[in-house]
């Protein structure tokens, strides 16, 4: 049971978290804090806080658990404002895609705080964001990874676990420098590949015509170009070593692709093909 | 109103255009005929077609209406073997992804037949195939592009345009050269795209976590990963030249992602994403 919980950036995941524990009675007051006043006020309107505080630190003052469900690239700003108000025993976890970078942001900013704050990523999301887009039952069977570092309380990390625990999450933990791997190639580049193909058919002089002949193929492939730009400039220059890399080999595949087709390699593009399907199986199956 | 139709190629397409129209009561007898026994055995099964031929020839002779179903690779060899058997007055049709290369495989197939040749194009399908995957309804709000030639007989244009607009397909005439140039940027890059993506993640080391740990963006973007290798290899060669452009310009715009990354240019990747975002929103629309 928390008494009471602080949800700064009160959004898709910040919100979602909220409304869970609230429907599952499991906090006693959700104090909400973010830049957008309306955006605070839908949230005190549909019930996802229970009042909306001016700044970060009145958000933070007498809180036992701080949810930072920021943009990634404003962690470090939050961290710095609210490390002065945290209380010894309040436990602070972040929900931001990329990691390493926050537990540096975070031994900068938190001091001996440092220990009771766990880093964590919750792998739920939708294309939308604002409180608007919240949902109830988001986390039900969609892992979460917490990344605590050797600093980190056992039973900080403990509580964290049992949080996401409660809202269905399947949690599992892992090292910080592991999951930016991963998450670049298995979240980041999937959304650099929508982005940069949205963005061409649109600059194209025929784009109305290509969208208006386009079927599901089209529509699925670039649905996360709806994505947040600004999250999402965030995210890529947070994690921008291990995103470079996987961008750079698949700079090179489709390269190779061109190459491919331009020597009307059959054989090639069969294997290709094949080996792509097979991949997708996979997925399928997990 | 039909009274013998001849599907060769008894799919995903050719299926649910039979489908249809047996539904609507607007063809007396289907004849259906495909390389794979078991589909074709499946298919009478289904009550998809009312029987089977074991060759393309006893499929055509005494047809009305010729729907050409096959694989855009094998369109010109199915066009071969039917064009002697082919009634003065049949109406031929194909469902391909390609029109240009369709067209002068016909050119030189049919000889004077060429009047009654309509080349069409369901903008209609799913990653599945085979007559296990058709569906009654697939084409009905969909569009269907025919691209008859100057060499095209206005009635059998007509007759073509009347039968997709019975199973409530949207009929657009368009010149063949401008299908191609379109359909490479609005489906056939898209696919290039997700099987790049899907073929590289399937090679990495850590393919199992990087399935394990994605979401929703990783599945969407890859959903046409499954297409078939063979039909696509197939549509790939066909289109070459036309591909070869969009899928260079894409090649193109990653790598200059990339530099993007680089040299963090926040400025850069934040217009980009905003760009994807406005087309995104304006596909929404359509």
């Amino acid at each position: 049971m928390i008494e009471t919980l602080a949800v700064i950036g009160v959004g898709l995941i910040g919100g979602s978290l909220a409304r869970d524990l609230r429907v599952l009675g499991l906090v006693n007051e959700v104090v909400g804090y973010g830049r957008s006043v309306a955006n605070l006020q839908l949230a005190v309107e549909l019930g996802v806080i229970d009042r909306a505080v001016a700044s970060v630190r009145d958000a933070v003052r007498g809180a036992d658990v701080v949810v930072v469900a920021v943009p990634v690239g404003s962690i470090a700003r939050v961290l710095e404002e609210i490390a002065a108000d945290l209380g010894a025993q309040t436990v602070v976890t972040d929900v931001g895609s990329v990691k390493q970078s926050v537990i540096a942001a975070a031994h900068a900013a938190l001091g001996t705080h440092i220990a009771n704050f766990v880093p964590g990523h919750p792998i739920a999301g939708t294309e939308n964001s604002g409180v608007g887009a919240s949902l109830e039952g988001l986390f039900s069977g969609r892992r979460v990874i917490l990344t605590p570092t050797p600093e980190t309380d056992a039973d900080a990390s403990a509580r964290v676990q049992a949080l996401w625990r409660t809202v269905g999450a399947d949690v599992v933990l892992m090292d910080a420098g592991d999951h930016d791997r991963i998450l670049a190639a298995s979240s980041h580049l999937p959304h650099m590949a929508a982005f940069a193909l949205m963005d061409m058919l649109v600059r194209m002089d025929e784009h109305r015509d290509i969208f208006s002949y386009s079927a599901g193929g089209l529509r699925d492939t670039t649905r996360i170009a709806a994505s947040d730009p600004v999250m999402w400039r965030d995210i890529v220059l947070a994690n921008k070593d291990a995103l470079a890399d996987v961008l750079r080999q698949y700079h090179q595949d489709v390269g190779e692709l061109v190459n491919a087709i331009e020597r009307n390699d059959a054989e090639w593009l069969l294997a290709m093909f094949k080996r792509a399907r097979l991949g997708r199986e996979m997925l399928n199956k997990l």
